[in-house]
């Protein structure tokens, strides 16, 4: 049987499992049912691009960790998991996109056969890859099991960040450094759009001496001019033209962990509006590193922020930040904690967020953005070092 | 007002709105609420790495569509979608993420505000971007209407392609055809996977000539040796080795739709079982190519693939192929007809499948794989130019 090449200790997935395991007793679950491909690889060092068929990880309060999915994913999960090939099942692939029969329902004869029949199971209600299809079936198939919406309780255990993970972070900074970089230095007039990102990619794949590349699970935004008053859009094969600014919201990825980066670049001479934005985003983004130690809340940052821009007449709507780390497609966000005015948690050393204090504003977008570690005191480290300016080349 | 950049012509969007409307009636539907990607990109144009809140379209029996998302992403709506600025509509951030608030509760207020409060609406509720969560809020805001799972409606109504979408696939192929021969030029002992897939994606994003590259709804699936025997791993940091074989997974992308293409790649000299199974795999897949003619069956390629295979001694099980054209991630299947053996589905000209004979052995992968499109007569065209066999290098 191969080892499984799970990329941490076993005492890191020891300190995973007894976090996981004192909130499912504070929920009173016998069984936690992970869907999120984030926490299924925290949990188990399950990697693989499956996650578009229905897979999960079954954590129980005594035992191993147990992976289940498609069978040809099970010989994935013996290739990247730590625990032992019992604990590996795989479904027939009758089960897959079938019209006639749901992989949920193996999941439950399991169960059934496991003696949780009338278990208390958890369930990520809110999740992409729990579809209202795959509880619907769940539910019926387990009429005498209670469920409990349990969503971004693994999340949670996630937020503080351990040393180990904190590396991989800094390495993933590394790489951010690096495609930031290279889309500055490849930005200009004329230049396809598509041939920016095709070098951005190459950097991010590329990686930094031994640090390799893994792909983001977002990827690269950079959109130009009046796109650049929307937040999401992608690329296209159209040049890039003199008077525009252009955001780049990258990030590297080292083995799943991410630490996002953006900054503008403006083609030409910036207006002057843009130039008192970049300013005020500036000072900002000091106030609320200032702001982000631990013991403060993430309000307090949020709160830093907008007392600077409203002081320079910006008035941003909307959360200006989330916890990073490990991050499967379509978002790189833990979706726990928010930096907004409103989120109450508070800051403890090892958290590490995106701190995004984009400006979308109504012809132009100017986004300058960090990684940021709260550290055991002081303000937080920006975990990537590129100059915090609007870029501007003419 | 910005005017959208929809690909395709208003006669192309007319077209896939009438034949989802007939499919709408015959379901009983006042009014349908799509949150695939994929569907909403076909039906509006709406074009954004957003999937990851909560957003759709919502189509009734006359009038245009409705584009709905986050307040910050309706600003690429308005840049994507072909819809007037009446019809798209943005929701508060407050309700991102939010653990007091969901985003369905301001659609459902929405739909009654629009005389929908008792109408029978369609939900895909088998799909990524339909959470467990989304679904029991809005039957929850929602007591006097009438939910039915439509999932797949739309994808349905996408398996045969127009002219300008084979356009756009035929596109896609030259950018696969680029992607594979980058692939295999640059597979070598010694050199590390993800620099292989650096310029995988370089060429893929770059693309050919004016047709410049999206990206693909999958990131390269590229193992080798053991972890080849894994349908779904990504790459590593890892050199690549003498006597091993590497499948490469990959597709072009253009502007949303794709061609997947795979071939296998072997270092050094092939053992003899494996160069059995490519003769076998490529007869298969001869005789595939030949059975995929309009008026036959998706289950007659299956079988032609599977007689070939069993007469050279080799038994292969699950599905060996799904329809293509535009996708996001996770998948660049449309998940509705699958080439396997009890699969009725008929074929018909403008249908285009990625044809995938995969063989997943005990200690080796062996991908040779095709986009295919059926045409009016004779057997489906290959849309891609590279040669088909085990590509070794010694």
């Amino acid at each position: 049987m191969p080892e499984g090449n799970a990329p941490f200790s076993q005492t890191e997935y020891d300190r995973r499992i007894a976090l996981t395991r004192t909130a499912m007793s504070e929920a009173g679950l016998d069984a936690l049912f992970v869907t999120d491909p984030s926490n299924q690889a925290w949990l188990t060092g399950y990697d693989g691009w499956s996650f578009y068929v229905h897979q999960g990880v079954l954590l129980r309060m005594e035992g191993e960790p147990m992976w289940w999915g498609r069978f040809m994913d099970s010989m994935g999960a013996l290739r990247t998991c730590w625990m032992s090939e019992a604990n590996i099942f795989g479904y027939a692939d009758s089960y897959v996109q079938s019209t006639v029969r749901h992989p949920m329902q193996e999941l439950a004869a399991r169960l059934k056969d496991m003696g949780l029949e009338s278990a208390k199971i958890g369930v990520e209600m809110e999740n992409y890859y729990y579809s209202a299809k795959a509880h619907q079936v769940f539910v019926t198939e387990m009429p005498n099991a209670t469920f409990a919406d349990v969503t971004a309780l693994v999340n949670w255990q996630r937020l503080i960040k351990s040393h180990e993970e904190i590396a991989f972070i800094r390495k993933a900074a590394r790489i951010s450094e690096r495609v930031i970089e290279t889309a500055i230095d490849r930005a200009a007039p004329g230049v396809r759009k598509n041939d920016v990102v095709a070098d951005i990619m190459h950097a991010g794949i590329t990686g930094v001496d031994d640090i390799w590349g893994d792909y983001p699970a977002i990827v690269p935004l950079t959109p130009s001019g009046l796109d650049a008053t929307a937040a999401h859009l992608t690329w296209n094969g159209d040049p890039m033209r003199e008077g525009e600014a252009t955001f780049f919201e990258l990030s590297g990825c080292y083995r799943r962990y991410h630490a996002p980066l953006c900054r503008t670049v403006f083609l030409g001479t910036p207006p002057k509006e843009m130039l008192d934005a970049e300013a005020a985003q500036i000072e900002g983004i000091e106030a609320a590193l200032n702001a982000a130690r631990a013991g403060n809340r993430t309000r307090d940052i949020a709160q830093a922020l907008v007392d600077v821009l409203q002081k320079h007449g910006i008035y941003r709507e909307g959360r200006c930040g989330y916890p990073i780390g490990l991050s499967y497609p379509p978002d790189w966000g833990e979706r726990t904690a928010s930096l907004r005015v409103e989120d109450e948690t508070i800051l403890q050393p090892g958290m590490t967020f995106h701190f995004m204090p984009a400006l979308w504003m109504d012809t132009w977008g100017l986004e300058t953005t960090e990684t940021i570690l709260i550290t055991d005191s002081g303000p937080a480290e920006a975990l990537c070092n590129v100059e915090r300016k609007l870029f501007v080349k003419d």
